[in-house]
């Protein structure tokens, strides 16, 4: 078994705040996070597969495969957009990047197990300081 | 003479586009960068300093006034906030990097004589691929 | 279950020798390392905590809280200090990387069970090409 | 147990290609990668090991020997080479990235046992957006 | 008058020697780099752009514009490329970085123009160690 | 002409402070940087060759000569010392990174002249976020 990465990498606006509550509150919780006319980062998101190597080709998956999956099912959804508005997959949740990162997981597990290998891992830093990671 | 370089981070909100126009208009001219609920990113800002050495100090400035100016100046009033909406030194700016590049050479330029040295250059990176740079 | 990683940076001196032994033999075991007048580091360390998400937050743990945990317990004690002299939970202990990261691990393993969560692993870079990692 | 990371690079030519087949076929399955007349990467690999903290020296391996291992029996070996016409333990394989580390896992493993440690993970980036990881 | 940098990246293959010398004093001359079976390399090229802000867009040049143009006459043609072998504008030249920027100068000025801006610099890395520069 | 540039690290101790100024001066003007314990650096170098292209070989200046000098005048005069105490070109000096850079360009200026080419800049990294520059 052999486990192989790719980084991708999407620009979006975003804010943590839950509707139900003041602003007050929201700022007391999430603060600077929440402020009401949102931010934004440079997301770097990182794909680990895992799976057998090809004896052929030497590949566990096809990088050409695993990038056109990672560009449809995720950051052509979420580059250049708001997280909180304009992402079916974030519709009602929280735009926290450990939600994100579970909800990108989701959006790509089915379609690695299509082209013969499992999804490890995915990994997603909001900033060079503070990145999440989970494995399902 | 001698050169010496800050760099600080803010994360911000923001979009292209130009009210007078149609959102087809605004589209064609500036790509997703348009997308009307904004996208973000986490800038990266350089400020060079020039000046001579203090001979006690072997200081060319000292770099926490350096940073305190950076700082209140300019960091304070972008990072986790909207570049349109939220800052007062880009109101009825385009929020492109270069007008914002020059902005912040605006912001910063008179307090940094103020601790007698000059301004050199502004350098803000939007993207690890995009870059500008001003020197007034 | 998620992880959650914070990078924090400390810049410190140390040596690696044993007081015991003379400047020849730490010089053989150490190498330059073992420079008597010392030399240092810009220290890089990801600290990863792991727990489930809060469904109000979307928060494993609230990167405040972890950050100030961090800074109170390892990086204000280890930032622009000597390793070997000025820091008490380093007292009568070999300087290296490795015992170095496990006493991080200690330092900060409680304050972050307080918070809800638990601490997963400590990750210290000495240089960009040397880094150790510790689970506990 | 710790666990250590040393980082070492080496630039070489390669290509991707089966010689019983037409360049026709090697260019559909491998892209460019197939391009008769090579191209080539800077590799940057990371050699992880484990083991438990010697007492006396606070080091689970010196550096100075692991160092060592993986330039005599990787990076001498790769460096500036053609990775399917000048490298031994490449002879008749595959010289995808995850074929590459493979065999990196074995041309270093028994050394590191040799060293009273042992190998725990090869990570070879081929690129900044595409790495492998192998544990054996 | 402003400057706006763009990266792009390209993967390629290449050898230094002079045909007319003996495989003994390309060794001599130029080391491993002259290995007869090639190496290669991720280089990494920033374009720099300089003029003025246009009013209406806040750009100096559409960077849709500056990527097209590098991707159309440098990487497209350099990138899973052997410089040597398969680069017209390389031909009969030395694939040395310093040969390889001054090219590629060349090869994007008069494009540039065409946009209304000027080319400004090209500097070209060949590994995270060793870059050059050049103006024109 | 042309520009090239070679990257050194060395890892370092340093304190900033004045002998003849009390504790509590130093501390006001130079901060936690006054340690009297020392701390330390990884100090990243640039260093800056500029010239014409020789023919022949296709340089500016061969990189292997450029880097034995840069080892021999400045490297293994710094690497894993400290810089107040054990560096010659540094006696009686404030061990700032202004005076520092300017400490190396004099050290390397005639030995790249008897290389044929001339010293551009000295780039001085102390931290990710701190640089120096110095043209002479």
């Amino acid at each position: 078994m052999i486990y192989i990465t790719r980084r991708e990498r999407f620009n979006a606006a975003h804010k943590l705040f839950r509707p139900e509550w003041s602003d007050e509150k929201n700022l007391e919780v999430f603060g600077k996070c929440s402020n009401p006319n949102w931010h934004g980062h440079n997301y770097e998101l990182f794909i680990t597969v895992k799976g057998d190597i090809n004896i052929e080709t030497g590949f566990v998956i096809d990088l050409k495969a695993l990038k056109a999956i990672i560009r449809t099912y995720v950051t052509e959804a979420l580059d250049h957009k708001n997280i909180n508005l304009d992402v079916n997959f974030m519709k009602n949740k929280m735009a926290s990047t450990e939600v994100l990162a579970v909800a990108i997981f989701e959006q790509i597990k089915p379609h690695i197990q299509i082209e013969g290998a499992e999804l490890h891992s995915v990994k997603l830093y909001e900033t060079e300081n503070n990145f999440v990671e989970y494995f399902g």
